[in-house]
Parts: C-alpha cells; sequence; structure tokens
C-alpha cells in the first residue's frame, strides 16, 4: 500500500494557505463540537524518523484549545511498562469521552521495530497484529474515534533532514539512534512498514498517508482529514450507531448451566483444617517460583452475594507473599473510568508480571448488573462477551495464569445467610437494601450468567465453578485449581 | 493462521452422534427462525481438493427444506463471467432476505488459484483482496450472514483421497485438474491460503477451519459454528443494529455547491447542430474501437426532473451502434431487488466489457430519493456514500470508463417546463403528481444532491455537472467529456 502510494499533487502556496486557513478555522469548530458530543478522539502520528511529525503536530494543537486535548510522547516502554502486556501503556493513556489524545509515536512503531531488530520473531509479531486489530476495533466499537496518519518521506530526504538535525548543537539530540538505524534500512523497514499497513488498515481505524515533504501542506492534508474524520464519527454519536455483534471465533467449553449445579458437597472441619494447611503452604512455595520466573497471575471472582467470595479469596491471599500480590475490590466506576471504554479501569490494575492480581468481583460486571440494570445499553453488553474473550486471550497471550471462579450458592442458603447478617451485630454491615434488591431478580441474574459462563468459557480462560453451600468445600477446590493452574504453567517455563 | 492452526481433539464415536443429533435438529429451527427474520445467509465452503466439501453440503442441506436454500456451485468462470468484474459471478448470486446461498467454492478458491497458476500478479491479487474485503464487509453492513469455512486436511490425506477417487471410474470425473496440481505444489499451495486468509478474516467475516479428516466430525463443526453465527445474526437483525459509518479514504475532488453552477451558458442552433454532428461521429468511431480493446464504459445521470435528461441520452445513444450498448432506465426497485443488498440490481446490469450502458437514473436513487421519502434507513443512505464510491472503484479497477453527469436546471426552468408539458397533449404523459411533489422539496433535494456530490465525487470517478437550462448546450458538454474520457482510456491500452 505504501508502496505504490501516488502522493497528491502539492498546491499553489497562494491555495494551500487559503485552505489552510479555512481547515484551521473548521478544525477549531470540530473541537467544541467533540465536547458536546462527548466523543472521545485519538489520532496517532507515525511514519519515518525526521518525518517532521512532531512539528506538524506543534502546528495542529496551536489552534486547538488545551483543555481539550493531551500529547502523549511514546519511545521506548519503560521497565514497568515491559512488565505488563504490549498494548498496557497504550490503552492506559485512551482519552476520555470529549478529549483528544495525540499519540507521538504508537504501537505501529513499537511493534515494527522490536520486529525489524529481532527482538520477536514472526510468530509473536503476527500475535502483536492481531491484538493491534482488536485493541483498535473494540476502541471505535465503543464510541472512539481513532486515526491514524503516516508520515511518508523518501530515503533521500530522510538523510537529508538528519544531516541538518545533526550540524545544529540544539537539534542533535532529536536524531534518535533509531533514526539512524532506519535510514541506513529504509528498504528493509519500507517492506515491514508496508506489510504492517496492510494487515492493520481497517475499515474502522484506516491509515492515510501524509506526504511529509514540506511541513505546511503536510499540516493542511492531516487537518483536512482530522475534520472529516470527525465529522464521520459525530454522525455515528448522533444518531447512536452500534457495532454489529461478531460471530465466535474463539473455541469455548461445553459448560453447565447453575441449575445443573450439584451443591451437597461439603467438607468435614477436620479435612478442612488438614488440606489448607497443605494446600497453602504449596501455594506459598509456588509464589515465590512465580516471582523469579516472573510470570503473572490473575484470579478473578463472581458470585451471588453472600456466596463467600470474601472468605475464599482471604484463603488464597493468606498464603500469598503480600509483596507480591494485590486484592482489587471492584465496585461501581468513578467518573474519570466511566468516561472511557469499560475495560480501561481493568487494564489500569494488571499485575506486573511475577505478581498476582485478585478481583473482588470483575469485569463481567458489564454482563450481569450492568446489563441487568440499564447501566450500558443492550449492544454494549451483547458486544462485551466477545470483548472480554478478546481482553482474557491478551492476558493469556501475555503468558499470564487467568482463572475464573464463579461461587455458586442456592436460593435458600443466601437467604439463611442474609438472616443471619440482619440478625448478627458484627456482620449487619455486610448486608444491604440493594442485597435484597439484588435477590428479588434472582432468576433474571441466573438467565444473564448462565449466558455470560457459556460465551466467556473460552478453553484459554475457563470459568470454575465453586460449590459454597459449604464455604470449606469452595475454598479448598479454588486452591487446588489455582495451584494447578500454576503448576501447568511453571512446566512450560 | 492456517500453518499454525491447532486440531481440536475428536470425540467419542458416542458423543459424536449425540451431539450431532442435537445440532441438526437445532439446525433446523434456526432455518425457521432465519426466514422469520427476513435474513440472508451467505455460507462460503472452501478449502483443499478432495476435503469432501460436496458431500459435508450434501449432509448438511440433508436436513433443510429445499425451499429455503439455494445451492451455487462455482468452479471456473464462463466466458460471459470473465466479461464482467472478477466479483460479478458472486454479487449477482448473494442470496435473497430469509433464504440460504451455499457456495461449493467461492471467490478465495478462483482468486488464489489464479495467483498461485501465475494468471494475474502481485498487484492485481493484492487490489482483489481489498475488493473482497469490501465485498464481504457491505453484505454484512446490509444484514446479511457471511460464514466462511476451509476445509482442511494434510497433504497425506489429499493425495489418498485423490487416488481412491481416480480408482472408481464413477467418481473418476470429481478429481479435477487443479485438484492433482494443488496436490503436487502443497506447501506452495498452503503458503498462499495461509496469506489469504489472513488478509480476508476480518471482525464481520471471520474464517472457520474445519478439520475435515472424518465427514461426520466434519458435519458437526459445520453444523455448530452456523447454528452459533446465525444466532448472532439474529441478536444483531432483532436490535436493528447499523453499521458504524467509516471513515473517507477515497481522495475527493474539490466540488462547486449547485447553488454556485452558472445557468447562463447557451449555443446557437447552428453552434449545436455543427458540433453534434461532428462528435456523434467521433464517439462512433470511438465505440468500434472500445468494441474492439474491450473496454467497457458507463455513463450514469442523475438530475432533476424535466432537466433533459431523456434529450441529453438520446444524443449519446443516436452516435452508438446499437448492437454495443444498452439503456437502463431505473425505477423502484422489484419485489426480487427489494429482497438483497440495493446495489445488486445494478451489478446486475453491468455491461460486457467493450460495451456501453447508460443508466437513466442509478445507485444513487439511495442518497435522494430513498433517503428522503424514507424508503431506506439513515443509516443505510449515510453508508451508502462509501458504499457507492467503492462500487465505482470495482468498476475502474475492471478499467471500466465511467462518467456520472448531473443535469442541472433551476427553479424556474422547471416549472416552465412542467407548464408546457401539462399544456402540450402529446407531452402529458411526461408529467405526473409526483414531479410536482418533488418539486415542493426542491430545497431538501438540493441539500441531498450537494452532500451527494461533496462525498462522491472521487477522483477516480468525479461527477460532471450538465447546465441544462438550455439543453442544447448541456448535450454538446456531455457529448465531449464522454469522447475526452473514452479518449483518454484508449490511450493507456
Amino acid at each position: 500500500m505504501l508502496k505504490e502510494w501516488v502522493k497528491e499533487d502539492k498546491l499553489s502556496d497562494e491555495e494551500l494557505s487559503a485552505r489552510l486557513e479555512k481547515a484551521r478555522a473548521e478544525l477549531a469548530i470540530r473541537q467544541m463540537k467533540v465536547k458536546e458530543a462527548n466523543l472521545p478522539v485519538l489520532v496517532v502520528f507515525d511514519g519515518w524518523g525526521a518525518a517532521g511529525k512532531g512539528s506538524v503536530l506543534g502546528r495542529v494543537i496551536k489552534n486547538m484549545d488545551p483543555r481539550f486535548f493531551k500529547v502523549e510522547t511514546l519511545s521506548e516502554p519503560t521497565s514497568e511498562e515491559t512488565r505488563r502486556p504490549f498494548l498496557y501503556r497504550y490503552f492506559v493513556r485512551i482519552p476520555k469521552e470529549g478529549k483528544f489524545s495525540f499519540f507521538d509515536g504508537s504501537w505501529m512503531g513499537e511493534v515494527t521495530q522490536h520486529y525489524l531488530q529481532g527482538d520477536i520473531g514472526k510468530k509473536e509479531y503476527k500475535e502483536h497484529l492481531t491484538s493491534i486489530k482488536r485493541f483498535e476495533r473494540t476502541l471505535n466499537d465503543n464510541g472512539y474515534l481513532v486515526v491514524k496518519f503516516f508520515f511518508h518521506i523518501s530515503e533521500k530526504i530522510q538523510k537529508k533532514r538528519i544531516k541538518e538535525l545533526e550540524k545544529n548543537e540544539h537539534t542533535r539530540w532529536r536524531v534518535s539512534k533509531n533514526d539512524l538505524w532506519q535510514n541506513k534500512h529504509y528498504e528493509e523497514c519500507m517492506d515491514v512498514y508496508d506489510e504492517y499497513i496492510e494487515a492493520t488498515n481497517q475499515f474502522v481505524a484506516p491509515w492515510y498517508f501524509i506526504d511529509s515533504s514540506e511541513k505546511k501542506w503536510a499540516e493542511l492534508q492531516v487537518t483536512e482529514i482530522l475534520i472529516s474524520s470527525i465529522d464521520t464519527a459525530l454522525a455515528n454519536a448522533k444518531s447512536k450507531q452500534n457495532a454489529p455483534l461478531l460471530q465466535n471465533t474463539f473455541p469455548l467449553k461445553n459448560t453447565p448451566k447453575l441449575s445443573e449445579v450439584k451443591l451437597d458437597k461439603t467438607l468435614t472441619d477436620e479435612e478442612y483444617r488438614k488440606e489448607l494447611d497443605a494446600l497453602q503452604k504449596r501455594l506459598r512455595a509456588l509464589h515465590n517460583e512465580l516471582y523469579h520466573k516472573r510470570i503473572p497471575v490473575i484470579i478473578a471472582y463472581e458470585g451471588w452475594d453472600a456466596a463467600g467470595k470474601g472468605g475464599n479469596i482471604k484463603r488464597i491471599a493468606g498464603a500469598l507473599d503480600p509483596r507480591g500480590y494485590e486484592v482489587h475490590p471492584i465496585a461501581s466506576p468513578e467518573p474519570a473510568e466511566k468516561a472511557r471504554h469499560y475495560l480501561w479501569r481493568f487494564w489500569n490494575r494488571l499485575p506486573k508480571d511475577g505478581h498476582i492480581a485478585i478481583f473482588d468481583r470483575t469485569w463481567y460486571g458489564r454482563v450481569m448488573v450492568e446489563r441487568l440494570e440499564g447501566f450500558c445499553t443492550e449492544n454494549d453488553w451483547q458486544r462485551a462477551y466477545n470483548e472480554i474473550n478478546e481482553f482474557e486471550k491478551e492476558l493469556v497471550d501475555w503468558d499470564a495464569v487467568v482463572i475464573k471462579f464463579w461461587v455458586q450458592i442456592d436460593k435458600d442458603t443466601q437467604l439463611a445467610r442474609f438472616t443471619d447478617r440482619q440478625n448478627t451485630p458484627e456482620k449487619q454491615w455486610k448486608i444491604t437494601d440493594e442485597d435484597w434488591r439484588n435477590r428479588e431478580k434472582w432468576d433474571l441474574y441466573e438467565e444473564a450468567i448462565d449466558e455470560m459462563i457459556q460465551k466467556t468459557s473460552t478453553k484459554f480462560a475457563p470459568w470454575y465453578i465453586l460449590e459454597s453451600n459449604d464455604k470449606k468445600y469452595a475454598r479448598i477446590k479454588a486452591l487446588k485449581i489455582v495451584i494447578k493452574a500454576i503448576e501447568k504453567k511453571l512446566e512450560t517455563k
């Protein structure tokens, strides 16, 4: 695509100035409309080193109100960032509703550079391309506008610009090692960029080539494309157009319905104590190994109110070194979280490699409480099954151990536990009116949960049901599953 | 993707039979739901020769009602078909609402085979991939379910099966030359298939690999995937989810608004006659050349009622050899046309190469009358600008000359011509109540037309405005544009 690209004829100076003046004024208007429509806009500036991305970006934002945009300069990942999935540092930087984020450099630059320099192989590179396509698509599906620019200059112009920058002591720092490497391997880079662009040139997030041989001309191209893309996104926002649901392509496990789960499993106190002790010891030892081998673990808990999630989590956490794990209680999202993609707050809470994150309630809120209470649209929760499978696939591809527990009890057991909480002064804080209201919707929830388990029990991240009428049984089962999953992962390392 | 694909473990005979029985019954239910929901379903069976596509297809349809599906066997294009754009024979076979079309072989097989055997080069192949992605996406956007299966067998199994088929005189005919070629060049084919699949594995039309080493097992995989995909499409249909509007990526021309068009251009009778005669002679000569060089020409006419489209077309057609052109008057769509993608009826009317098709009203009805009269949804007409640009890009890539005329008059001229028609007995058939009603909506139409011209004046298929207050002037201008466009194309041939 890039290789066959034919530049547009440049305009006369006069025409260029006139169109630029008009375009700048139009962009200023769009900026207000973006704010009014709560549209989040992510603009990617990528391309050849010394192509003038930075200075064109500087020109574009000069006409914008600084309250409405943020510039993210993305060169090499920090050491903290390299310990997370490669998309982490991009996902945590996505803009809020109504704001622009300009990315100076992006996942394209990072991934192609690592591939070109042999840091990642073909297989990992292809996996990254798939991840990137999913990332850009899910942003679009969730109402984001993603505009991607590739700043193009010839080998000759690049060489000339690098030399000019190097001549001056004030600009010398702007020439990176990578720029020099690129210019030396221009043809090789061109092949990889061309392939990358072709592979990621999705309808919902297409690439635009910017002839960057002249700054004013580059600014005009960028500004005009931004205006037209914003108009398209505003039309989408205005008519509340939803993303189509996608065919499932992830391999699924056959799963039972909740009503088919037998809840009569129990353990005696003695069996429980003995097993608990041995299993916690084992888990402690494994945690050490995980830390040394830098394997991340993510344990997700969902379950009925009063099913015993808290106590179950305590038995896992109790076995772990407190410096190596974190428990994330998930309540309703904060305003800053609500203003972004609903998975943003979970990306933000991912553990470093070698660490364990335990989620007390999770991203599955989307297809349970948010679905049933109308906190999101039907399209939102219907789309979420696939989006969540994709999210967990990222975690698994990052080499994390991902374990999902559904803590199951029956309706009578819940009633008994609610009543007990009500009548026991030191437990009263644990029961609220909301719990009783949720209980009234038991059947609706059960239907939603069955659908959730069926659609998100992928082979790479299946659900485990913890029969928790007897809490002791459920705790031991959870420990065993966690241990087995970690052991299995350690075997491959 | 294909190369790294890991087959699922096969089931036990018992489990296989049980699941198959269940799946068949479920598919029968889905068939009725597809009918009720008016969902068009296009299922593609592709993959290795001798992989058993045909017999698995036979098994799948055995449980379906023959009134609800059609099987399309697509081997090599006929000579009539090769004289059309390569997607033509697929587009004209898309199913109606509520029906299934099973394609035994598809555009994948055709395009990869031609590429593998050197009939088309890398550049044309890549163009075809882009066309295919657009085709599959626009079907999805217009409410079609597209399910794509790739039947996979190893080189060894393929060889064995081919030998078995050849042994028996009743099955020998089923082994094609291409099957033999494939087996001999298995690795080479694998590389191309793998790349093809990766390039066309879109979220809205993903690929499914079918382990085709055993028929019953292959049938189960196909049936279960069909069920799940149909359920997704039914959920889309039920909640009337619309496709998001796409960012424009086609280069556009700057265009004037209709109100800026000067309509005072005229010709004297004498000038007119002289020019007409010369130009028609020239066009007649060019038509011959077109025919010999097999270049197709498509001329699209849109314009106000009484603007003089008919007379204008007559002057073009009058210069042409009647065996080499056709005029297509476009009225509102027939039921069979309404039940398919709105561009279907235009694909059906494409000329053979070397021929000229003149459309008296066109696919632009979508963004004018259908928009303003509410014959389609807002999402439909908003999406159509890009869909139409993509359609015309197919025509241009096929090497057609594409000319689009907007025949422009002012409101007073229309009134004068309406009144004249009303008052002249032999012209009265030309004026209807609808014309008067449309006239009342002049301003709304003008707004829609301005938007249409702005968004679909691509550099490869721009609009030409014919100032037709003086019909003679407009006719001469049209002839000149047609001649110039044909001459330009002939120069490159």
